[in-house]
């Protein structure tokens, strides 16, 4: 079960927390739902109590669809936000293996 | 044998197995097929009974080709669809190795 | 020597032919030749008996360059070739080490 | 604790040091914050006493979000900083495991 | 030390030779350099006595930042040029350990 994807509503943040079995989290891409605002939606992330930040901005159109590659692996909760009028998918995967049974060798 | 590569159809959505000799999937590139319809086609993935997701918006001339980067390795099926006029091309590759000959060691 | 480079005419399909000795290639990107035609070019590619893929839609000016990120290591004839009026070239990298040689330890 | 992320303001340089317990650092994304200014900003980096070198321009609307896939593991300061109007995003992660621990074997 | 980035000028092509210590390198990005000119500025790379292949090709405001990841670990010497008006940089990083550090493993 490695691929994964949540759809993020604007005015409703999503909570990523962080689970030992599936692992690392690769975050492959962001693509806007379907709809008729034409305003830009922005992918806000926030991690425990560090600044948030703009993981990307999307745009009907134009940019509908924006790799992201980024991974989290966080103690602390990770919060998706969308600051604009468009949901967003998010998609990606759980990286192969945990840490633990990346080199599942038995010597 | 790497390399994979299927078109789906608008109106006929394909359904992806895991196959343990091929192993995991990881799906490099979305592109639009011929066709003269303008409207966008969006790529849809059902994984099992979750949601279902888009995984990327495709556009005639401004945007054909669109960078996946996704991965599956999934129990359940796997259902691409297309929303939308235009079939759709998606390309990639099986991981080098299955998880099981990633490290030949014998020691 | 990592470095893979070709150039696909229009009309003069490209055959890869499987090189153990190099090992699996990584096609990283397309771009556009020089030339003065405006139409898309498309970079279709033929795996042995299977149906053909487009890989990717080329256009002057708003796309000329495309990341593709996809990986080949076929016992079939793989052909590269271009539907459209202008020159892609392809490049990439053959991946490090070989299966074989990827994890050179001596135990 | 994988991901990472900080704010470049305009005429405000953000220096990044190595830190051997976190590891080498993958750079994925910049993306624009808010703004009314339409000129372009570019990401300009300074590592140690080499010639400082542009990562990447972002424009508002057109190029909000530009994907980087770097690597810092440096010695000396890097240094980030923005030449234009905005403030720009810089999101990424640790490389799983430092050098040291990404084979945690134990023979 | 593992942040590689030049400036490539237009008629002063820019000679990369493998280094043992560094390793193999991966080429990231390509960014145009400011500049007035309009045209586009196109990389590209010689090795050894092979054709010369386009990398990209870049335009001021509509592509400004072109992902490439290409990498090079060439006995031959490997040239890039530009062929337009404008400078391109061309960040990257050595890939994590070379070939002979990167199982750093003592049984």
């Amino acid at each position: 079960m490695a691929f994964w994807g949540i759809e993020v509503k604007p005015g409703k943040p999503i909570t990523h927390k962080y689970d030992d079995l599936k692992g690392r989290l690769h975050i492959s891409m962001a693509t806007l739902a379907l709809g008729t605002a034409t305003d830009k939606s922005v992918l806000q992330c926030n991690v425990g109590n560090k600044s948030p930040v703009y993981l990307c901005a999307l745009y009907p159109v134009s940019a509908e669809s924006v790799q992201l590659n980024l991974e989290f692996e966080e103690a602390d909760d990770v919060i998706f936000s969308v600051l604009g009028p468009r949901s967003v998918f998010l998609t990606g995967y759980f990286l192969r293996g945990g840490e633990h049974d990346l080199y599942p060798l038995s010597f």
